[in-house]
């Protein structure tokens, strides 16, 4: 077994994953939990991140980076946004130190849009899209990474030119949760990639965005007439929403090579099944296998062997 | 003092209102309280209809006409629906009576498009949309009523030809409350229908109605980056919802000889104020008399003097 080399964290508004990395490059060890910023906020960060240490035997002098939530104003210390047009190497040049502990911890800055009309921001994903662009050529990409709030990148070889955050994800919880058509939802399994309901909505929303709330109602009113089935209606709305994602992430996305979609599990097959609906062609990246290549680019840089 | 005619009640999901009607069509009393179906569907929707009556000292025998969410399937008796294209004057015939009660008392059906495309139901509204087309010439109008969710008809004299339902109010409430934006807008007072940044944010969604939900989040990042008040951002969130919802309903409206917007208060100002900011000119119709009207014409045509 290698000695550890640094652990990289991965800590967002709700999650926590932390791998501790050899000198090799290998994971020699793994841990997830549900200790977010929202739960570390409370229990703190510190105490959070020892116990996971503790837990995978880290050596004591350790350095650990850091990506996502625990940097921002309301996280364990904020780690700033670069500006667009942001080059992927100046992430790691621009960690912040965690004062007053015992180890090397650094904590990734996010990227922000600083645009009147377009202000945007991201804070994890930008590790991710660092991880991505080493798997990518130097040409322009689109790179879609989906998620609670999915961002849609403009990247030209390591430069992000721009981005759009779509709210997406969130606005699907909410809808399925607070609204009439909770009802109409709430016995469905999760959604299938091949359903065909998903497709079509996907489909009719990216053509007339502006119907969305009124496709969205007429998933209940779908049900009061025609009985429309809990498993058609939950892949409606989600196909609904991430249409319209679809329609407002092109029309704003200018010329591009390629689109790259940097997803995993369920989201991932999702997504890319919607794009490839509407006759995309995309590469796929791992969700997992982006951050941690892009904190491990950043630790490199910053503790070199 | 003229004697009882009937009692009119408009009961919404989480409203109850109630007017006692003279011989002369004069609003001899009125009743207004939170006693809705959600409510009433616990406690008795006899109780609160009866509890009223004798508030106002209504006569033993006086007939009462309702309108709205006590006809649905959940409500007190179901009253089913009409199916457009649908004659406004076939409301009164196929309202439906309770049965087993002491008094006259009539429910009015809903509106159902039993289209596979865009199947759509309202109730409430078509009574509303009865008392509306009373005060417009027979040309063909697109009838406006704002919402939890906002009904746009396609009336052609006394017929309504179809309509869309737009999920925009609902969608502001539980996105005010819900999401990352709740931070924002938390603060706000209610809105100003002078507001610019209300009218700007109705025109960007109107034209860019692909955009929304990118449009929503840039009202977060506009309060992390660029320090928006409350106030625009709450604005902002429901100029955003406004102008989807004008632009999916002109989008799919046809030619019309005019627009009227049955409303009142802060919404109907709202809404009058976002419609004008697009150069539309609009007839406006109260919507409290609109329903009235409609009530009183169907219990005219039921229990002719």
């Amino acid at each position: 077994m290698t000695a550890g080399y640094y652990a990289a964290v991965d800590w967002g508004t709700s999650s926590f994953r932390l791998w501790l990395i050899g000198e090799d490059g290998a994971v020699l060890a793994e841990r997830r939990s549900a200790e977010g910023m929202t739960t570390a906020a409370r229990t703190g960060f510190h105490a959070v991140l020892d116990g996971h240490l503790a837990a995978v035997s880290a050596p004591a002098h350790l350095p650990i980076i850091i990506c996502g939530m625990a940097g921002a104003r309301q996280g364990w210390r904020e780690a700033g946004y670069l500006e667009t047009p942001a080059t992927l190497g100046a992430i790691a040049g621009n960690a912040i130190a965690v004062p007053d502990v015992d180890r090397d911890i650094r904590i990734l800055p996010g990227l922000a849009q600083r645009d009147d009309r377009h202000p945007d921001v991201m804070r994890g994903e930008e590790t991710q899209l660092l991880g991505a662009a080493g798997m990518l050529d130097d040409g322009r990409h689109l790179v879609c990474m989906p998620g609670t709030h999915s961002k849609w990148v403009r990247l030209s070889g390591q430069t992000v030119d721009g981005f759009s955050t779509f709210m997406t994800g969130e606005l699907f919880e909410v809808i399925s949760k607070h609204t009439i058509l909770s009802h109409a939802v709430a016995e469905a399994d999760a959604i299938a990639a091949d359903s065909a309901a998903f497709a079509e909505a996907v489909t009719r929303a990216r053509e007339r965005p502006a119907l969305t709330t009124n496709l969205l109602f007429s998933v209940r009113a779908g049900q009061l007439l025609h009985g429309l089935s809990a498993a058609d209606a939950k892949a409606r709305l989600s196909g609904t929403l991430i249409g319209l994602e679809i329609a407002g992430a092109l029309a704003s996305a200018g010329s591009v090579d390629g689109i790259c979609l940097v997803g995993s599990g369920r989201l991932g097959a999702l997504y890319r099944s919607a794009l490839e609906s509407q006759g995309l062609t995309v590469r796929v990246v791992d969700a997992d296998e982006a951050v941690r290549a892009g904190l491990s680019a950043a630790a490199q840089a910053i503790w070199p062997l």
